[in-house]
């Protein structure tokens, strides 16, 4: 525990940086609904939405101008603007006294900042340096169901099929998905600004650039990366195919645990009906399983579908899929539920 | 070679049965762009639908009620309107002479009826006694990307996940989904009636009946049985995990396959550039991969995003992503490319 850590007001000044986007908008819900103490809350965003008024715990407050002294004060700081924005500005935060949690990319890779699941790894907040990283939409969803299978039994390799909504490229990715549909609708000529394929009825592999040398695109390489961070098993050999589907906000994926012995459904489905963050959903009798539009504006990562993988001989693989909110646990929440656990650490 | 397969007219009375659904309009679009020779067209559909005329080739066809008479001097019989329509009227087709192509599941496990996908297994239908099935969509969809790769390397395991669209649980499963998702646009309220759950901009486990013993649902059963089938494999090991998105006619698909040896991604890619049915979309640099935009209205298979799959440690698996149009290569398309092989035997 660093010195850092030990500023710990009982209401803390936090800032968001990137208050008009689509995480932006949910880390504001998240902090009103959750009722997270606070002395005061300020909104930063580009110079062009300065002056925007936000409804807040009965108040409103007006959307600042971030800049190199929007930090002063600040105990906590939220930062979802992109990974450039959070280079620039976070190590400022981290200098003017705030603890930063950043939702971009940039920091997930450095040893030197944890990055953070608090339901699978929060004890790895203790060693943060003022910096702390909050995970990729896919692995924060993911590892909230993965990290109690692992500390309970052995996982000996994964496989994670997604299908991804439009909130991971914002608020903008949104309505184009809801604009496109519209004319597809009205058979009306549309123009794609956000992603370079037609969305409406439509599907596409991420537009994240492939590297060429695995063929495996920047957000599978991320998921990859991050769910090993996040359940410290950093050689767990890892297989991800991430598609974007015609879903508004939450994440769903199919996944696949092979474990180093033969564990049962019913004992999956045991573990993860105890674990938080997890609700199981999985009614084999009526068919209900996980779906976004049941995933969407809630808390909780939906399991179901757990069944050994028929694709693995030895019988050791069990399959399942999940739907996990993508702003909320896939970003929002999983920050707020950081600034949580910092709070909550005693001084 | 039997009896039956000898009657070979040079332009043969052909029939569809179910032909105001969405496979019976694909099949009647595929005779026509496909230039099929026949002497007459038999349109049959339920007596509710009877009296309905449809153009073909410059004539109009009145729509026939099915009866038991409905096959005397019927050369080909196309069956798209079920399983139980299938079991109850396929064997008077037969009887009356037909060669009957079957589109439902009724016969497809029957091991005196070859199932075929004439890029993957053209040779079963030497062995006919007048019926052949056609397989799921899925199956058909899958096998053609599979089949070349099967004939050349050793297969030992495969794993599917798929991104259904609409088209596979008929016209009527579009018309809901292009309804919902125009009322969730209009934030006005929608019942489904075809589905149990909501279909515009979410997506769900498909809704076949979940077999208890194995939690797998009955679509994914029929994959794994007919996939075996179709590639003569019995035991192969095969996950599949099915999954409905609110897509309008294209069925795209995760797959990984599993050789004994080690193949590269360029052999797989070279060998499936020359396979038949195959179109490979595979651009890593300008990410343009198999979208069911793309695959829609298409005969090819489209497959792309051939890499190691980096989940299996011993290098010997490879994943990529296909989409295929469902009432094409998934369902008419396949029929009809069956009815010209049989017309293609010298009698």
């Amino acid at each position: 525990m660093n010195a850092q850590s030990s500023i710990r007001p009982a209401a803390p000044v936090i800032a968001i940086v990137g208050a008009t986007g689509a995480v932006g908008a949910e880390l504001i819900a998240c902090l009103e609904q959750r009722d997270v103490p606070l002395s005061a809350l300020r909104l930063l965003a580009s110079p062009r939405s300065a002056g925007q008024v936000v409804p807040f715990r009965g108040a409103d407050l007006t959307i600042e101008a971030l800049n190199d002294d929007s930090f002063e004060g600040v105990d906590i700081a939220f930062f979802s603007a992109g990974a450039t924005i959070s280079r620039r500005f976070a190590p400022l935060a981290v200098a003017a006294g705030a603890r930063v949690i950043d939702n971009s990319s940039a920091f997930r890779m450095d040893e030197a900042v944890p990055l953070v699941v608090p339901e699978a790894n929060a004890a790895a907040l203790a060693d943060h340096a003022g910096l702390i990283a909050n995970p990729n939409c896919v692995a924060a969803i993911a590892t909230v169901a993965l990290a109690p299978l692992q500390q309970r039994w052995s996982i000996s390799r994964l496989s994670l099929t997604t299908y991804q909504s439009a909130s991971g490229a914002g608020a903008i990715a949104m309505e184009e998905l809801r604009q496109g549909t519209a004319a597809a609708l009205a058979d009306t000529p549309f123009e794609p600004q956000v992603f370079p394929h037609p969305y409406a009825f439509n599907l596409f592999s991420h537009n994240a650039e492939i590297d060429p040398e695995t063929g495996y695109n920047g957000e599978e390489l991320k998921v990859i990366a991050e769910t090993r961070r996040i359940l410290g098993q950093p050689k767990l050999p890892i297989g991800v195919t991430c598609v974007r589907v015609p879903v508004l906000r939450a994440h769903s994926m199919a996944v696949t645990i092979r474990f180093e012995d033969h564990i049962t459904p019913a004992q999956i489905r045991d573990c993860l009906a105890a674990a938080p963050g997890v609700r199981i959903v999985d009614d084999q009798a009526t068919n209900h399983f996980p779906m976004p539009s049941e995933a969407s504006g809630e808390d909780d990562v939906l399991v179901g579908r757990i069944r050994t993988d028929l694709g693995d001989p030895s019988g050791r693989s069990i399959a399942m899929f999940l739907s996990g909110d993508q702003l909320r646990k896939g970003a929002a929440l999983n920050a707020v539920q950081i600034a949580e656990a910092l709070l909550a650490v005693p001084a």
